[in-house]
This record gives structure tokens, C-alpha cells and sequence, in this order.
């Protein structure tokens, strides 16, 4: 949790957004994100790009708790799908590993409302493991 | 332009991002982001979110311009291929039209420098017309 | 489920991969397909291609359940991740709904062996809803 | 070419689907496919699943053709845009390498008629490199 933690502190942009990492490991993390006129698109719902980018950093660190110490992960790609408008006062991205390979790991995520219930939207993703150069 | 200009201020978080509206258009539209720390993962490259998010918008531009004047668009669901990792100065990102429906239309969506040269990823995106209720 | 077989047997391409709709109702659905040499790739394992086509017959039949009797679905797009090279000698696709809306189908699917075990694929995919011309 | 058409004779579910390779070379790959009634859904349209399989094997050689003699490719992920029903009696699916990466490949692909006009289809698709064992 330290080495992510770590991590999650140096994305300045998870701060621009205000979100926090909840919880990381064992192939699973959770961001949350309190809400306010920020992040809204036209209509007063939240951005989809800001589903997508905590689901996408979610995800991301779900996949860096199942590998080694010293290995890094970027994403590859991913998909979300919108499953109805977003006006709930906090959101939570939980992302999940599916399958870790040697070099790539394949991720799902939800993004739902402060009590984890309701669904807005949901990620598949590819994240690519980067070894350290020695 | 006036139109997709108003839809455009209303979306607080493209200020958010610090994101402009180049061009709106015969189903095309250009959002340009001068990047800063701000935007940035913990790597030091462009979060992919950032990406994502004002690549959703252009494609939804995209798709506006060439619907009836009051008609409102919403994603239903996108795809980002990240190329490369982004370290720019200034990023643009393109939404094109690949085909419009009577109520779905198709987009695609690069980003590039600021110099529309180097290509940092690539987005397919559905979108949804909505109708105005009377 | 009758007339979702029905519509099944009209699927001739369903056919020509030998597959079987095995149930369908409330927002589910399962293909099953014996795997044989006209399925493989160049390594000898299941096309990419037969798992997309078998997974988003088995969306589309799970969307098609949760719709009114006279409606018809087609797909508008999928993604598909492939987990791991997939030498099965039976195959089950198991398509669910996501979330319905008065037009579009969110769906999400899996490849599996036959015992549904090991998962080879995951799709999602969204589905559209056609009404009958009257 | 001829390292191509090798992998391509082994893929026999493209000999299912009636499939030939017409041109692959310098990141790009065409595969061409007659319509019948094979290949058909519920409503007479050409399958999701065909369009789907051929431009996954598309943009796989077009990768191919961009590596090393001794490279093998699978695919990672890929996602399709169904732009509109195919009923062509002939269709061209046509993949192109996006860009070139130690271990990743990112392509793209459309599914056209006979003429190569009209597109029923587009895919993004991410593609391997699998290196041999000695």
C-alpha cells in the first residue's frame, strides 16, 4: 500500500481532480472523489472524462498490487461505457485485475456513488508492466 | 460555432483543465490544453484521463455540429489507444464524424502537439442524440 | 425463450460455427460451441473471432430478453479483451444486461470453458434497440 | 508476403468464413470475403462477428508485416463500431498499423464493400509480438 501511496501522491493530477485513494491491494483499488462544479460537463452531470480517469487510475493501481517491488504500469488502452448520467455528491472507481500475464495485465472497473450502489459507468483496460532500467 | 461556444463554457471542466475550443464545424471539432503539472501522472507524461477527457469533448463537438440546432449529444460509450507516452507542451485533440444516424453517431478523435504532428492516442466514440423535451 | 430460438435459427452464421443457444431470459444469455479445426487461428488455438461472434450473440439474445415482445436488437459496438490463448474443446459464451435504457442496451459478457470455469474473453458490448415498423 | 500467406493458409477459420488474404505488406494487410448466406444474422445482414473476424485478422498481419521473420502476433483487445447493416455481397476489411512498439502494436481497421466505398465497420485493435522460444 506505501509503494502505491507513493505513487498515487506523484499523479498531480488525481489532486486536480481531488481524489483520494481508498484502499489498494490484492489486485483491487479503490479512488473516490467528492464532487462539485469542477468536474460538470454542459448539462450539469459529472465529466466523462472524469469517470474515466479515476476508473483508468483505479484500475492502474489495482494492476501495480499484483507485481513485483520495482515494476511500474502505464496503461495501454481502455474502454468505458457511460450506463447513465452522473449527479451523485461523491464517486467511487474500484478497479479490479482480471488476469496478470507476464508483461500485460487486463483490468475491470465501476465507477458507483459514495455507497458503492448505483453503477454510472464501467472500464475494461490494459495496463503494460515497466521493469526498471539498471 | 455560437452554439457549440455556449455548450462549451458550460462544461466547467474543460476550465477545469484549462482546455479552449479551436474549432467546431461540418462534424469536426478542435480542442487545444497547454499542459502543466497539473495534468500530469507520476511519470512526469500527460494522464491519460486528460487525454480522454478533452477527446470525449471534441468528439461530442464533433458530433453536435451536425445535428439540428436543438438537439443536446451525451457519450454513450469511448475507446482510447494510448500510442505513446505524452510529454508536450500543448496538446490538441481532433473529433471527426464517421457516420451519423438519426440517433447515434460514430466519432473518431487524435491527439497530437500542438503542431498537430505526433500522434499520443487515438479514440473511437458513440454518441447520443437527445431531443428536447417540450 | 421461444422467440429468442426462433430468432436464433435465423442466425445462420450461429450455424455455421456449429453453436447452440443453451438458455436465455431475464437479462441472460449462453451460447455453447464444440470447438473444432475450422475454429483455430495459425497456433492452433480458437480464432479471436469465434469468441467476439459467439459473445455478442449471447449479448444481444441477453438484451434482446429484457425487451418488449415486438422489438428486435442489433449491435452498435463491442470491445473485446482476450484474457488468454483459448484451446478448449467446448466453449460458453454467457452475455448479461448491464442496464437498459429506453433505446440502448448495456451488455457485458464472458468466453469460458465448458465446465464455465476458465475464462478465455471479456466483451461489453451496446445493443440497440429496433422497433417494429408498423 | 510469403511468410504472410503461410500464417494465413493455417488460419483455418478463415477458410471457414471463405476469406482470402489480397495484399499485406508495410504495415498494412486486405482480406476479402464473398457473402452468403453463411454469413448471415437474423435480420439478412453480414454477422457482427464476421466483420469483426476478418478485420481482426487484417489488422494482425498488418502488424506482422512491420516486425522481424521471426515474430508471431496475437491479439490483445480489440473494439468495433458497427457504422451501419451490411448487406454487400462482397466486403474488404483493410488493417494499417498505427504505431510500432518494442511489444505492443496498435492498429486500425474498416470493413468496406467490394469497391472499398462504402464502411460498414471500424476497429482499433491492440496487437502483440510474440517472440520465438529457442
Amino acid at each position: 500500500m506505501e509503494r502505491i501511496l507513493e505513487s498515487f501522491r506523484k499523479q498531480i493530477f488525481m489532486q486536480t481532480l481531488g481524489a483520494t485513494l481508498l484502499t489498494a491491494g490484492e489486485g483491487e483499488a479503490r479512488i473516490s472523489c467528492d464532487i462539485d462544479d469542477s468536474h460538470r460537463q454542459q448539462h450539469g452531470f459529472v465529466h466523462a472524462g472524469v469517470l474515466a480517469s479515476i476508473l483508468d487510475s483505479a484500475c492502474g493501481y489495482a494492476a501495480l498490487s499484483k507485481m513485483p517491488e520495482d515494476s511500474e504500469v502505464v496503461s495501454v488502452e481502455f474502454k468505458i461505457s457511460l450506463l447513465r448520467p452522473c449527479k451523485a455528491s461523491t464517486i467511487i472507481a474500484r478497479g479490479s485485475v482480471l488476469r496478470t500475464g507476464k508483461t500485460l495485465v487486463f483490468t475491470e472497473g465501476t465507477v458507483t456513488d459514495g455507497e458503492e450502489r448505483e453503477s454510472f459507468a464501467t472500464m475494461t483496460a490494459t495496463m503494460y508492466r515497466v521493469r526498471p532500467k539498471h
